[in-house]
């Protein structure tokens, strides 16, 4: 995406395991179009050659660089899980230690535009979201605003594609064994993201969110797709209130659509692009209503979402290098 | 997977369109092993030929050959949707008309051995679920039996291969645009299934059950995932009593497997085979519980499925042809 | 490709069974990026609206509207296969009748700009090569022109995914029985496309080529890889002559990629993207050598090799809205 | 196979880094079916408690173990490469080093039942081929055999499913970048089982074959389609010809296939079966035919194949615990 950009030019691109190789031997798509090497990080070296720097570093690994970079004076886009929730204890408890960097969290601001955009223009360090709490927000979070859900005991059902595992190989991406299967994983509680959904949707609702998140592993290769279930306060209100509410939301939003009654969102109709499809839809057996969000995770569940935020930082158009139509079929 | 039956004998098989072709045309992969001609449907010669006649025409073409076969004294075991909802006036508010066979709807058993095994033995005619319901009921029925979790607002997030939607080609899945790509459909109380659902849990759990079902189509050709979301009775009880609740449930069957604390259901492990994985979990978090549940909706969730009624009826030891190992990967 | 064009303004968009709906409801992917509504084509206002026209109806049908914008002076860049070959005898020996509109034969350039970029500049009516083509005359073309293969008894093997069927749903593209699944079709010349690869290759080579040639469906959506087995002239010339031979052929060619030593092309690293990957390699044990290429049938193969066209005939820099990476994994 | 196998026992069932766990852990598509623990391999232990053993460890790995097996009078199956090439030399100039038991090559019988049934009922060691060479072989050998087509230059250009490249988790079958993606490798010559398809295929020809052997990986788990072209002999002979040697061949032959003029392989038909499918096709236009074959690599081309000769060798009907119906769609 940044190659693409008119305005960002590609200081250095820095790597681990495969610093001093050309990038094009690890993502052979940047073949003809974008041929440097890989560098050692250095952050002496990485703070004097670059004004804004993105990170994308496991877990854990993060903080230590993002810190190391923030002392130098550098604005840093986090893709890590390290600087978005925002109470200490809390990461202590779902990271199974304290956080590396704590002082960094209170400067933190959680890169999400549709909710933070004026916070994330003027940050130093921005914590992105990734693909599941995206979707997952994305979906509900103008019905809890509005108070037209009850924040209690949401359902959050989501199906991702295999790339949202990241570029290690494992068994459970092994093609043999994914393909043509489905299976859920880390449920009832178990995953990290659970925690970061629920901070961020309680601090929308006015109300602590709790809910239950299943993620789903799917056999292909991009896309999200996030049912949230919750319950509605007045059983009395029509479908077309709910939609109403999400279409105010997002009236102003360059990369939200919320569908047409009778369209249902599709992550192949958003793959490769910055795009979030939402549908609401309230079911008249029972006291239940949902959102769906359908966006590729590997755009508008991550890097792309990193541009968005980087736009915002350079006081750039928020769109620029990202309105490519997404690449159906 | 009557070809591999030792003791069926198959006496004809009948097509509309395809009439007067060989099957292996139609269907390829019995060349070399099983190459009968398909037949025009006639009731008599059929009703002569045949001792027991599996039927799995659209729902509303079912019932009028059905009722013809059972004229004839002759046991049919149905794989449509004609005969599974017990009350007609429910039947007609989803299917959009009167039954065209009310008289019958009282002698059909539903064919769902794990619930209602000695009813199939003796019936001579077996409305037989598809899919969607086994899995869904299979999951939570324990729960639901034993007062565990409550009866109202079940949330049932499915995900289905493309092979749910049968053998004619369509946009939906066309394989360009189809592949790599995941979206619900008939959600929010659209999806004839729920009222199916809503019967027969209704039954185990001696009170009115309501829930809201949401499908998916998924990017592969078979396999299904359900997971059912519902409240706890009682927020003390561990995780242990639910599992326990399905293992006792489950003790007996041939086909049901409640995998062991830490696995989860994944279709990839059941494909091809008439075996169901199930799962419970309880989320700590919210007074949520789960039931996970995995099959081939081309076996268990469709033809092994009226198989083992088949065996039930004839007498012959249900798993009968139908312990063929999955095929993996 | 045109949204995105920087040049490019979009007069209207014609659609045939879809005239009057909007063109988001028949391509999702435009959602709230470009939402025109369809039109019924009329020459006269397809004629008084543009200047440059793409046509991309089935064989047979494009022909008569392609002679009716000519007639009225427009520009015509065609994706159908109706101008393709110079022959009309060769036309209605593979498409079973005389060519509707004979004269225009003789007009028509073929689009494939890596041979004819200046005839192409100049070109009334541009006949665009689809990906078959594209792709086998890329990996093989610079070696015949070098006398460095044989021109007899090519074999071309050539892998493809289910969109190069188009958007009909047909059996062949049903998921269920498309994915994990692979099958070869038309083979031993009955494909049309073996005319049309023989026709450049022999004009390239000076001397009359033949071949056969064996398209195969995969399970993926997007992408073809072709393998042109050639006998070499020159036994003792080692495999090095061989890449040198690609590597000046398209030293300039901002599209195309000769791989270096030890990589071979795989579709997935030029999806989206208008790029072809290109190896040739030289088999020690036999007198054979093979050209390999890959690309995405929809751009390179499809609609980039048009818009490609269309910068050349408006004197634009032939890669302007060409450049975005590809989009992987 | 063996757990459907009706005479087979299994006695016990090794493994390397899983020894001690539950099979089931391994491979979750045996619960409910098959559950014993994986043992360390002990030559004594395993020599003393079965009659037949099957080996499947890596090319090199196998040999020592096999040769203990041998030693202590057990006949064995080998999975591997180990025992394929008769001739030490080849094997070494293949395998980067000499043959760990040259002796035992002699012994050794090349296990494809269409080539050597009656050598494998009477052997002690056989070696199973694999999924390429019972493709390539079973789609020309008659062809070769009755002179039909030249022994020089034979493409064979194949195609197989992720499955083929084992359990491994590794960067090419990494789901992400394996789906939607084709690619070759190990192609002009470095492919290992060149060596074997030239040594079988020239036995059967009488004459030295020579062939150059591109192999594919497509994004699916399962299935192998070869296409094998070779120059005909007599370029008037009509394509029944070919097609009667074929059927001729293979007329009593319980798993192979000749498709009727018109049909092609899919390998989507012959999945989870032993069976393979077979054409055969004249080019007009060139002196070239082609031999098309499709396979499940798992099953014909691994598993169901050693099945195969364990019934040859146990003396029970060859097609025992191998009629299974293709899993389809």
């Amino acid at each position: 995406l940044l190659v693409d950009h008119p305005w960002a030019r590609i200081e250095l691109v820095c790597a681990e395991r495969h610093a001093g190789q050309p990038l094009v031997r690890v993502f052979p798509q940047f073949r003809g179009r974008f041929e440097p090497n890989l560098e050692v990080f250095s952050p002496d070296r990485v703070a004097s050659s670059a004004e804004v720097i993105f990170t994308a570093l496991p877990h854990g690994a993060s903080a230590a660089v993002v810190a190391a970079l923030c002392q130098r004076g550098r604005v840093v886009i986090d893709l890590s899980a390290d600087f978005r929730l925002r109470d200490s204890d809390v990461y202590a408890s779902w990271y199974g230690g304290p956080h590396p960097v704590p002082a960094l969290l209170e400067q933190a601001v959680y890169g999400l535009p549709e909710l933070a955009r004026d916070r994330i223009g003027s940050a130093r360090l921005v914590a992105c979201p990734g693909c599941y709490p995206t979707a997952a927000i994305l979906a509900i979070a103008p019905l809890l605003a509005r108070g037209l859900v009850r924040p209690d005991a949401l359902v959050i059902d989501a199906k991702s594609g295999a790339s949202g595992a990241g570029r290690e190989p494992s068994a459970s991406t092994h093609l043999p064994e994914a393909a043509e299967g489905v299976r859920p994983y880390q449920v009832a509680g178990e995953h990290r993201h659970t925690a970061e959904i629920e901070q961020v949707l309680s601090e929308v609702a006015g109300a602590r969110v709790s809910l239950t998140f299943t993620p789903h592993l799917l056999p292909m290769s991009r896309g999200l797709l996030a049912c949230v279930y919750a319950r509605t306060v007045d059983p009395r209100l029509p479908e077309e209130a709910y939609r109403a509410a999400l279409e105010e939301a997002y009236a102003e939003e360059p990369f939200v659509t919320v569908l047409e009654p009778g369209a249902l969102p599709d992550t192949a109709h958003v793959r490769g692009s910055n795009r979030v499809q939402l549908s609401v839809r309230r079911d008249q057996r029972t006291d239940l209503g949902l959102g769906i969000s359908a966006l590729d995770n590997l755009v508008k569940g991550a890097a792309g979402q990193a541009i968005q935020c980087f736009n915002l930082l350079c006081g750039y158009p928020e769109t620029t290098g990202l309105l490519g139509v997404a690449v159906f079929p």
